[in-house]
């Protein structure tokens, strides 16, 4: 199995001496990360929250390219309706050539009602967007000679987007799914996958499954590598065993404040019964998909994904674990490689 | 005196390997100049000129930043009618925040008629876009609270942009200018002021003297620090006086490849007198003004330009020839330290 990290820097403090806290902190566990032997991390992207999340991720892979040497470097994921298509690809091809062709896009459409408030864009015209950029994005890395692209939101006029990227055809693109529908989708799109944090064994190599045969439908080969599992990782000693439940509330009042922190600023209507069982339901999802406990434990849960199918685990909001990740390595990581 | 560079990388050799192997050696010389005691780096923004040109210069900001330590990083400019300013403000911010506070934002309209070409932009409102974006982007750097901007190209609702730049208010903003109304109205704006490479010492005298009579006027204090002056650097050992000329030619024939790569693609008309008269016109004002000859020339030239109140070189196009720059560095830059 091969272990990634998946997340993106917080402030550390107020003002902004607290970013710069922040992501250093963050491009220094990275970099650490690769030596532990982690081969991957996604950074998300965000807008509007007033938390302090990452917003201009290929900004921090270009620093984090700079720091490291194997790593992939992924996007968890640009939104493509939020961003030019030409501009995109020429960030995402320097990102590529300076990383040395290391890049894995992960795109979508967004989700978030502050993100489409705030940008001015109707949700309605999302996926319409996101066709659209994907399209001009993908001309744009592929084409050497000049092209032209009119369209409902983007018209280009006899360009030639440069530098082009380093890796052939174009970057790895990556989606996140989860449905049958959406998994067999990303397939035929001949996209790789992200799998979210919360889906049992059981679940994940049913989507596996999905996406297996989906891309043995069309012609191509199956390969596990081309899908990635979020996982939170709450390794501890074996004597810290009575702290996971703390643990597990932190990561629940995280996810309500993110959830918070994506509504439309102004709409203060109080958190529904729907909400609750959705804070509920996570708590619970996360007691049982996290890789949690000892390093048996977390031995045993990682073994379980692995009979399921799954190559490469993700480990979500590792902010501020190095000490985690480094045990990790120690005493999980070479029951598994 | 302090010396800086200009410009950014080309791609060296064919296909992608070109842009690694340009993008490396113009990193790596970037990264020697700082231990040579080189003070500053600006680069430019260019898109559709299929010669290889730096596009995503923010993205190749982030990875000088993470390879040095001291170097101010400018760009040269960031043409804002391309950009949104949201976006623009949160990557600016965030090249702030990897640097630790070192970026230089040099602004512009655009002039190229491929750029607005290609992106589908009315030269026409180049002016107002500038301005728009402009208001947004200071808006966004330095508003803690949630902010709504309703424009004519652009609507934001409820937005607070993060991170925060380290630098307060915000980045140093530069612009080029060369006409007394245009760098009057740059000390108006508080911007600092980037001067071409062709005017004679007098002339970069009498526009300094123009930018320091209206900071004054303004009430605040005319440092000259806030004024950098770009320069062909062509120093050579004095072995080799006679290869000038043919660097001069070389420099011209630059020129008009770049003057060619600006007109919208298919537009062949041919060079008019005009045209001509301008790259005669280029050979003549780079032979004035060039930092050009022995060390003991490129002294005596630099010291002409100090006593016209320059305090900060920038020497453009200097890819590739970091021998040249360590040669400065040995035998003109302690005499002018």
């Amino acid at each position: 199995m091969r272990f990634g990290l998946f997340g993106g820097p917080y402030r550390a403090g107020s003002g902004p001496s607290g970013y710069r806290k922040g992501y250093s902190q963050f491009i220094d566990m990275v970099t650490e990360a690769e030596s532990l032997g982690f081969s991957s991390v996604f950074v998300v992207e965000h807008h509007f929250t007033g938390l302090g999340q990452v917003s201009a991720s290929l900004n921090l892979l270009t620093s984090l390219a700079a720091r490291t040497s194997t790593m992939r470097l992924g996007t968890a994921v640009a939104v493509l309706p939020w961003h030019n298509p030409v501009l995109l690809a020429e960030q995402t091809a320097t990102v590529d050539v300076l990383s040395g062709g290391r890049l894995d896009l992960g795109i979508g459409r967004g989700y978030r009602p502050v993100e489409f408030h705030g940008f001015g864009i109707d949700p309605a015209e999302a996926q319409e967007r996101y066709e659209e950029c994907l399209e001009v994005l993908i001309k744009s890395w592929t084409s050497s000679e000049r092209f032209s692209h009119q369209g409902t939101y983007w018209n280009f006029r006899d360009v030639v987007v440069e530098p082009q990227p380093i890796q052939e055809p174009h970057p790895c693109i990556w989606t996140g799914a989860g449905s049958e529908r959406s998994i067999r989708g990303a397939a035929r799109s001949g996209f790789r996958l992200l799998l979210d944090q919360y889906g049992s064994a059981e679940q994940v190599r049913q989507r596996i499954e999905w996406y297996r045969s989906e891309v043995t439908t069309m012609g191509r080969t199956f390969d596990a590598a081309d899908v990635a599992l979020a996982r939170p990782l709450l390794l501890v000693e074996p004597k810290d065993l009575d702290t996971l439940d703390a643990e597990y509330d932190r990561r629940v009042a995280a996810i309500r404040r993110l959830r918070e922190a994506s509504r439309i600023p102004g709409d203060d209507t109080p958190l529904t019964a729907e909400d609750h069982d959705f804070f509920n339901d996570a708590r619970v999802a996360t007691v049982d998909a996290a890789i949690a406990g000892t390093p048996d434990d977390c031995i045993q849960r990682l073994l379980e994904l692995k009979n399921a199918g799954v190559e490469t685990v993700l480990f979500n909001d590792p902010s501020g674990s190095i000490e985690r990740l480094r045990y990790f390595s120690k005493e999980v990581m070479p029951a598994l490689a």
